[in-house]
């Protein structure tokens, strides 16, 4: 029994999502994704014009754990931690078992050195399903306001 | 029948206020007033020494239309887009059918270059009121803690 | 009769408590905590190494009560204010009559002559009570992203 659907049950899901990420706990970043997915994350202009890529793309939950495990190989230079505010999700959608929510976002990035800026700022455009006791994304489609956006991304938004 | 005034009520109106005006949908944008009406946007320090005045003072919906058209016609030297994040609201008072509430925000200017600042912090003061299924401003005055605030200010806070 | 402690009081306490310094009411500040308490300012960096000492500590209402009165009579060089923008609040743990919740934030601070910048990100670890009609804060430690601190931080966090 996968009850329904509620904005409370949004916003738990949205703090889990960014508790992950700003805790730097991404192994279980996958886990909120079902499989297929859709993860991508692309600019404001490019999403309005319709085109299909994005900075990043993945469409399956394996790409995901591929991904988490590239970046914990790689050589990232400079290290660097998150810091995700949200405003209110808006729920655009809801049948009670899928829902489609869009919630503002932005990300402070913060380097080893200490210096903050602002990382990102945008829109999370998500499709959300209940399955079993959890909601997963079906879709996270990441709309960045900027098209000056940092391609070498080291962690995911 | 208007129902009554909740706290739920208030953040819907609050995230339809700022979404209206981050996806650049400003005709739209006198609808959350009624007629007449007081949009002011002020700085703390002049809010807090009582002057009536504004950077942006409008009490008619027509002003807020008129203001509208201007933007729409007005050669802005900068394309830019504004990114809203809000904190929650509280509640100073509420009658049910009218209720005035005080809603911290930020806002990030993305300009068309891709350069992301900070470029208002501040308070909004509201004074709301439930006319058939809609929650409307009859006041929302915008009080910005930096005196530095830009006056050829494009966009609407 | 305290009543037990739910996410809407939590949101409650946090909007409080941010609009008590960003409204430059430090004297209530020391209000929202017990006695004794633990409020402490740190980094993530120390916090993650289990440091027990802050950038900022107090665990009495006094110390508190004392902080504001030094910053009252001491000569701040350059006014400042804050504006907090938090995130939802994470219930850890509750008990009803006790809880402990994460709650992200960030503050910008707004300099005299107009400047605003990113002060502070991090995440506000809370264990709260339940007294009489009120929740009051038995520990609150502020732990700050960035390890580049301003040690002579004029207003609490």
């Amino acid at each position: 029994m996968a009850g329904v659907i509620t904005l409370e049950r949004i916003l738990a899901l949205q703090a889990a999502y960014i508790r992950c990420i700003d805790h730097n706990e991404l192994e279980a970043w996958p886990e909120f994704f079902l499989d297929p997915c859709l993860y991508k994350v692309t600019t404001a202009e490019n999403h309005k014009l319709g085109y299909q890529s994005g900075i990043i793309y993945a469409d399956t939950k394996g790409m995901l754990i591929d991904r988490v495990a590239a970046l914990r190989q790689a050589n990232i230079y400079e290290k660097q931690n998150y810091r995700h505010i949200l405003g209110l999700s808006d729920i655009v959608k809801n049948d009670g078992g899928e829902a489609k929510s869009e919630t503002p976002f932005m990300v402070v990035r913060i380097m080893h050195d200490g210096r903050s800026d602002i990382f990102a700022t945008g829109l999370y455009l998500d499709t959300i399903r209940a399955t079993g006791s959890d909601l997963k994304f079906v879709q996270r489609i990441v709309v960045c306001d900027s098209s000056r956006i940092d391609t070498l991304m080291a962690l995911p938004l």
